[in-house]
């Protein structure tokens, strides 16, 4: 269980980011209107895409790094029990994509034996792309973010994201939800990992997101916290590939005060 | 009371365009961090560049249309009895602009007597610019938008854009938005032009804002009635430059549904 060095840690930062710029130029050949959208037992939304951007990513890192695991959101895991896993998630939020609104994104992240080593967010269609290594930084689009606390006494001017309250109270945490609602004038509900980014470039103050899958989640951590910001596991439900989390990210400030009404996993 | 002909409609199209090209100028060589913000005496946010934006477009304007007057977001009215009037709003979603989030645009529209001729809804970082003239059609970055409506049986996959619950409240709306955020699935929060943006392309099924003025509505309803889409006045408070209204604008199918909910003003 040798932790990687950091020239492995550059090395993995830079295959993420390449991983990620080929699923850019899948998605951005991509037609609409001619996506082949199909619903999966969950009711979620998958495309022809997203299964085509997965068997592409797969393909890449079978070749580049045959002893690595693979976890994506569409498709069987690959060698579960490797000590490097890459985690996928080819097109995240696929409802935006199918629709044409340019707020979904790609996640590829290579975690390991369960830390997060490398991380990458892209988005196509906004032209932004936000990675970071372990101990490398964090950067969108090869500049380094580094997020600026939140002064204790300007924490009512922070925007918070925090989307579909339903998956609040899956996790049981539908007062907690409602009372940031009643008591903070900027909660707004930005979708997927496009909220992750944001929170990453302290654009927002925070993002509280419930309901999420390890896919959803697996560049957050590092990114959040290789450009100096906080991120808290507040709730979990299930286990393994089926597990469901509910996290904070962003300013550290803001984080411990939405930790004060979320909780946090004990 | 003359109406604009097709060529004249042709020319002010043109210069909507134009003023909107100008603004983007200004608003991207804006650095973050830089903006110079403060509060107006309702609490929203005012910056230095929308000052610049609306000084600008108003110099454009007396310059080229001597005898039309200006209505603006931030500034007093020029000629306000005149039959043409340039409606201008420089940055419509200060906050995302404030904080670096790419969701804001410049509204840009031109009425004769009331009645829209011209009008542009540009976005300088999401690289969208959406227009339309009088019988000319909607556009978005050169590309006509036609607006596909949607089937009455398919209505539950139409995303719905309505935000802020307080602002439906105010204009005694707020049973009517609980009514649709509990029945329907697809409800999402976007704010400010953006949400009139994606439903004059049809990406979204329709926008229900409420709470807006005169400029924050400039360049709807001909965008999407330009597009193929519906446009709604459901509620007004106040008058003149005080008014606020709700508005249903999208699909027609979508906006027919919606309407059942929230009503129209009579």
């Amino acid at each position: 269980m040798t932790a990687p060095t950091r020239q492995e840690c550059r090395r993995f930062h830079q295959a993420a980011l390449d991983l990620a710029a080929r699923a850019r130029r899948i998605v951005r050949r991509a037609v609409p209107g001619r996506l082949g959208v199909r619903r999966k037992p969950d009711r979620s939304l998958v495309t022809d895409v997203d299964l085509g951007v997965e068997r592409a990513l797969r393909a890449e890192i079978t070749n580049r790094f045959p002893s690595h695991g693979i976890i994506g959101e569409e498709l069987p895991p690959r060698l579960p029990t490797a000590a490097y896993q890459w985690i996928l998630d080819p097109v995240d939020g696929t409802l935006s994509f199918v629709h044409g609104l340019p707020l979904f994104g790609t996640i590829v992240a290579l975690h390991h034996h369960g830390r997060p080593v490398a991380g990458v967010i892209d988005h196509p269609m906004l032209g932004t792309t936000y990675s970071a290594g372990r101990g490398l930084g964090a950067w969108r689009n090869g500049t380094r973010l580094r997020i600026r606390d939140a002064a204790r006494t300007d924490l009512g001017d922070e925007i918070v994201s925090a989307a579909d309250r339903s998956r609040f109270v899956e996790l049981g945490a539908g007062r907690a939800f409602d009372r940031l609602v009643r008591t903070h004038r900027h909660v707004r509900g930005y979708y997927d990992c496009v909220a992750h980014s944001w929170a990453a470039e302290g654009s927002i103050g925070a993002v509280v997101d419930y309901g999420v899958r390890l896919w959803d989640l697996a560049a957050t951590r590092l990114l959040v916290e290789e450009a100096g910001g906080r991120y808290v596991v507040c709730a979990t439900r299930g286990d393994g590939a089926e597990a469901r989390y509910g996290i904070i990210a962003g300013k550290p400030n803001v984080v411990r005060w939405l930790v004060g009404i979320f909780g946090r996993r004990t």
